[in-house]
């Protein structure tokens, strides 16, 4: 692992990483910020699993997070969305497939299986990584993020209850089995057996009896993807059949952007940090 | 005036217009974010001056001031760093001359003189703008900016006594006509006079007699270009020779970007309301 940037800010660092990842069989980036906090002891981390398009950078350059971090002790872990260099497989006329759109699923499907392992990579891999090498407390984690990444946080804590502490969404693709982004990506990650898909659906594994944390989510009234991508409805019935505790906060006017992220980034991070400091 | 952009952020709006500019003789950009107080009153208004390269969107998207603003009931004003166009001089190799680097003076010279007019742009079109059209107390305003935004902003309220009710800035390049990013623009857009150059420069109208308002600099001790380009020894040396206040905060460890900006942007604007909600 080496660290590739260091920046100090609100008096604790915001340091990058590149390192090889077993994985993904490639060299990953990842951003870690560090609250002054670390200092004298370690503290709680939160992971935070980014957007189609994004790197570790939009977050933490975007989203005002470490002020919050600073103030709540809190560190965090900010992974790049998929796996990235002159060999893997992309589609690169695409957004929405390929590098930046890894959906935080184990690809089993040629070309993708071999380097697009992300579900291991954030909820193993990068966990090991982090706990061995920073100042956090091992075993104590939360974990966020946004539209794809808002599917990747709800997905990571359905399929491994008792390991993150708490979770939340920025407006999550919460039923991706039924939108044109999750279809295009699960027909070329799993392939065509729908079946398959359910296992990294929000949505479907709520309704099949995972074990949930209650789930926090934020949502804009005015998002452009709410209608035809995001489908939160679909996941508050599928709690509320199992009497679940969901909340879910229409925000009215926001749309789909990290100016929507940063209004709200504060709150979410003293959600978690309620239950990380316990 | 046309809005092109419209954001909730902070229970207010992040907007962006575009508008034919008299001064700079072409179209101008800017941003500005309304805090949710002005859906009852006129607020005071803060003018951010950038940095070079910069556009009105790395201050809105990076330094997360618009949280506190919010908070504070200040108006954010962003423009752009120079005018921009097909037809505007331009040295397309360079990012410390022409597009981005307006350097926030009147040229005299060809071929700039006719649209690197930001001086009058930043200080008399666009507040007047502003003041007509959005809901901001007339007369009641900062300004602050970073590295030669927060030279723009230290010359803009040196030369206008009784115009801003208060100053502060990033980084600034303080003495401009000793440094080379200040050499170079005020070369090609003043010309080889040095003595033109004074009029432009904190240091020097500081010490050729300007009234000044109390000013506060905040500067990083790990800004890569502290020791070439900015010299904020300079102007506290000129102002302790007459007395003056000025407060020089040399951060441990801060770079010179915008994650130094964000940690400290909310403490600036503080100072600011404190002037300007008095």
């Amino acid at each position: 692992m080496e660290q590739i940037e260091s920046v100090k800010e609100f008096g604790g660092w915001l340091n990058r990483y590149q390192h090889g990842s077993r994985s993904c069989d490639c060299n990953m980036t990842f951003s870690v910020y560090l609250p002054p906090q670390t200092e004298r002891r370690p503290v709680p981390a939160v992971y935070w699993l980014s957007g189609l398009t994004c790197t570790d950078d939009n977050f933490r350059v975007k989203a005002g997070a470490q002020r919050y971090a600073s103030e709540l002790g809190l560190a965090l872990i900010i992974p790049d969305t998929s796996p990235r260099g002159e060999d893997v497989a992309d589609e690169p006329d695409r957004y929405d497939l390929g590098m930046g759109a890894g959906f935080y699923v184990n690809a089993t499907q040629s070309p993708w299986s071999r380097h697009y392992q992300m579900y291991d990579y954030v909820t193993r891999e990068l966990p090991a990584l982090v706990e061995d090498k920073f100042p956090v407390t091992a075993g104590l984690k939360s974990i966020t993020g946004h539209s794809m990444g808002g599917h990747g946080a709800l997905i990571c804590a359905l399929k491994n209850p008792g390991v993150y502490s708490s979770v939340s969404a920025f407006s999550p693709i919460c039923n991706p089995v039924n939108c044109g982004w999750g279809e295009g990506c699960f027909t070329a990650y799993l392939g065509p057996d729908r079946d398959a898909w359910a296992a990294y659906d929000a949505t479907c594994l709520v309704e099949s009896g995972a074990e949930a944390l209650p789930m926090l989510i934020d949502q804009g009234t005015n998002d452009e993807f709410l209608a035809d991508q995001l489908h939160p409805q679909d996941l508050v019935r599928a709690c509320e059949e199992r009497d679940l505790p969901i909340t879910l906060r229409l925000q009215d006017g926001y749309d789909h952007s990290y100016h929507f992220i940063a209004t709200f980034i504060g709150e979410h991070l003293a959600y978690h940090a309620a239950t990380l400091n316990r």
